[in-house]
């Protein structure tokens, strides 16, 4: 089983951190190839940035999806998400949706857990979208600046842990959700001091992913993501222009 | 009072279309100005579409935001709406939303009518997104070809009549929200074959425009629609690329 | 056009605020006809008042509405709402419902801040009347008294601004909504002292009404708001008596 | 215990159909007394109407409430339930409330069914109020006209059963409740031709009303239904105003 | 009328202290028959317990329900409530969902005030289940040990009001419900040191017990507490098992 | 990795049937051991057989749950999946609710698929209790007898296929689920005649499993689901009262 790791983030470090801490959740035989977004910036971390995000990813999977099982959108509120599974016929997984369900295995609540606030408001958004909304006890973000995206979750480790600890006593919590890329890895590490399961979000996109093949869904005919009719375009991608016009 | 017509569509004509039904609702003094898309599809109709057409709105804006006291995303989706008021410090209108708070002060429920079975379910997420779900009575939608977007309304006048009474009788529909472009004016020319008030989205979109324009309000630094601190990115819009780095 | 700002409380001082906060929204050419109520108490505050200012609001309406185009029910939970749009055939607006709807297309959510205690569970049931709950991040009141609820803008400015910022920082509001009546022209005077957009809900409410009229919706014949068939009564004011009774 | 049957309506044949169909409920030692609205409209049957009602409702309740024990407001869509509770100091119970709360232990949904269209849009809202909408599977209405409302539950008794049966098979209503006064002893004597149980509101009034005052409730100094300071008023019926401004 | 007090923990403290709260509460004419659980749990405190003191339960009533009019499964949460309903044609009612039925008609909003965190879990997912959510300001338990289960409503009185006090100033209770059979009887002792009206669950039990017998409902034989098909079994309790067999 | 596969029907054919279907699932290395109830029903319908069999299957998991990483639930609403996670360290997984999960990510919206009209309450009450309310478009069941329990997906297969092809059709459903563990293997044999993805529920167990052991959560020591402290008990199972003492 092939499967498509798609950073819609340009920085490749980032990319390098989710295929590392995936790699210990992969079944036996499952492939996982990553890709960093050409185009496009450095870390999504609003509506605007995931908007455009999820149309350059489009674009990746437009060009490459005939080569995979199933694809993982892995960024954190999932940009492109419901487009991607509207217009591809491979499942396509999301690392917040992913994980957002997982928790919902190990607790009747659950608490997201961030480095920045600039996060807040598209994470809000996305966890509306999911319809967790009810089961969504905080989202609890770091109110600080850091130095360097790829190393904030080393830099920030005991804020985390104490940000996450806040989130069980106070909010409520039953798991704990460690979001964003940028914290790819950090779950296994703190595993022990918190009181709560700690979810890592990459682990459970490759293993819905698995998951989705294994069930080998048919592509829909019918209701929300079947395939939109073919359509001319102009100055898109041509990959994607392609696809868009009825290609298959 | 300087309002930015923006169709993310690039089909003129319906641009044209929403103009003329603009007309009649502008209070003296209000300049509508016209903007076509100058990319993407004739007519998104769908959660793919919306995403690259709004990701295409948010480069016209950024190079053009600058001339005007306020902007409505002309398609009723309102594709890129979250992310536009996000960037920008313009109040920023949706056809749908505009036509969606309209509806709810004229009745309990409404009805969404349009042409075509392809816009359901990205419609749906629209009513979810602005919050008026439990509002929405139903989405009708047409199962059948046609001939041309720019004269559907003309070719299937009769039945988007029998539709949206069929929305009043069997759905409860306490107000009909004629949906889409294409149907730019036609809300007007139903009117009194329908049994409770019809809905003209673009009227209400100007008029819920010249509403935030007088009331001036601040652009906020704290919140959802706060802006983003700036950042750098790759192989983007230079306007937008631009806008996106920080620059006023 | 011709609006009537129909002020359900019997103090004058406080329908001159509302007029004079109203007036720099106006569009060119809308004459706004100040209305005090001629019985009832000095200021709703609570459901009863609300129950009783409500019907006294039906009685005025049924005498003057022939000769308007338009209605504010000019009270913040905008008594006898839904009961004065089932009777009567022009649009009528309400304070409440007009300042949350603009504010709804400002942020995600909005946070009411008013001067008094009292008014919470009254201004609670009328954000869910108006399908706003999940809207409302809090309504944030003083619990303190005050000397003249013609001057409690003024004498209490401070506290109030205070009260929006926190509920902005604690609350998460997005946007504030200066409510009640009596504190008709804070916003304005507020706004830049406050992080996020303030709704004064007199000048949405003007700019709704227009709306309405500009969209001549026709009276329902089905639906929520169509109006009931005729009916005797006993001992109601004359005017209202013949409204009911059937009269055109 | 003396209880007040406060019938909202002016007709005295309805008042005396809801105690006849009480009687046999009441508890040994419960005296129900009978109060028909001197003023107002014959039958309730939409907002205005119970907004109306509600007003004079509570300037009954002002003259005589301290010589009861507890009050029922004998109309199905409670009016003015809520601005009762916060005046005076008794438990009050309303028809319909009482009725979907015993209807919520006998099933997981109810269906409301009565004889008029005309009363669908504020039963609605009343079952919102109540916040039982998840609860109720449908609000079914006779669409045709009858003779006379004092003997309508007989003319159209075998119509109502269709209706309730219809609601249980095509809505899946676990319980059926007639509504309206004027179909109150009408459960009884349908209850074996309905697969489900029939709650009969005014028993259910009663009995709730009983059980209140067993639990010997204190009147609230903090929250929803605290009553509100004293205050003057202009043009008021005498007790009520007496009351208003916090005679005791 | 013949009433079964089931109390389903094993302690007959706690079953005796129900039963004298009850007392004063009885209708004449009726008569409280007490019954504490042969086997399970001292006391029911989480769903683990629920799920075993539930099953125990049926077993009861599968063994005695002929010689009742109704039955109350006197333990907070209600274990077995929805499957003793479905099993059994006599009316059931549950402390919890009875407690908060009429907490319903004295506040908006209630508050669950109990003695130990370790009910929290399970009492959330009973208010969740009897669709009162939206009604529950809070749960608010005490954080530490207690002595003995007979006796904790005596120890721990004085920090019990500060309890409920605190979500009346804190939460926006309107009524606080005192959860728990070992706190029989507390409510009435406390009344006049809360803000707020008391709930005393058993007495609402009781009188909603009598009210439903009053209103003599039919078993259903549509809807979602019809009697299921009967149904061999294998190592069930021998009454349970004919029951469940179809045995009358 | 080793699983139980815990049946808590009665019948070793539906055991068989369900390891049968999840057999291709499985990742290389999983181990699935079967289990079969001891004593309760052939098949579990209702609220009442589940809260027995719910019960049985805690005696079940005391007695094994030492010797495997998680276990499955293996009948459709998951009797006692709550209180089997709160009591027992290691991951259980539902059929019910992995099947709805794996479900939301292939559509917006599902129908639940199964043979007979009796488990229609029940089922509804889960896909409450797992918060999928909002996703689930229908509950279609087939209201005809059927033969036997371990053949009746082949009798009744085309049934069950346009029963499916209606909830795509008229409810609009995006996604089908076959519920009940007598139909496990069927969505792989219709996958192809329906319009949309059908989930065979035991994959989506086995795979669920899989994940969370991979994700290696710890016993919350916190939250809705931390071990309940060692209690006493009175004639229950030795295995499980042992384990509610607190034994390890």
């Amino acid at each position: 089983m092939k499967i498509l790791l798609l950073n819609p983030n340009t920085t490749e470090a980032v990319t390098d951190l989710l295929a590392a801490a995936a790699a210990p959740g992969l079944s036996p035989g499952t492939e996982l190839v990553k890709s960093t977004a050409p185009r496009g910036v450095p870390y999504i971390a609003n509506r605007a940035e995931a908007l455009i995000g999820g149309a350059i990813a489009l674009e990746t999977l437009a060009a490459v999806q005939h080569e995979y099982d199933a694809a993982i959108i892995a960024a954190f509120a999932d940009p492109g998400l419901g487009a991607a599974r509207e217009l591809f016929p491979l499942p396509i997984v999301g690392l917040a949706e992913a994980g957002m369900l997982a928790a919902s295995m190990l607790g009747r609540s659950f608490s997201i857990v961030t480095f920045t606030d600039a996060l807040q408001p598209w994470y809000r958004e996305c966890v509306e979208w999911t319809g967790m909304a009810a089961r969504c006890a905080s989202i609890r973000t770091l109110g600080e600046p850091f130095q360097a995206i790829g190393n904030v979750q080393h830099e920030k480790e005991e804020k985390l842990v104490a940000l996450a600890q806040a989130a069980v006593r106070e909010d409520g919590a039953d798991v704990i959700i460690t979001a964003g890329a940028p914290l790819a890895g950090l779950a296994a590490r703190i595993r022990d001091r918190i009181d709560v399961p700690v979810v890592e979000c990459v682990v459970a996109a490759v293993r819905m992913a698995e998951m989705l093949v294994t069930m080998n869904p048919r592509k829909p005919t019918a209701g929300t993501y079947r395939r939109p009719p073919g359509k001319p375009s102009i100055g898109l991608d041509p990959a994607l222009a392609a696809w868009i016009a009825g290609d298959s």
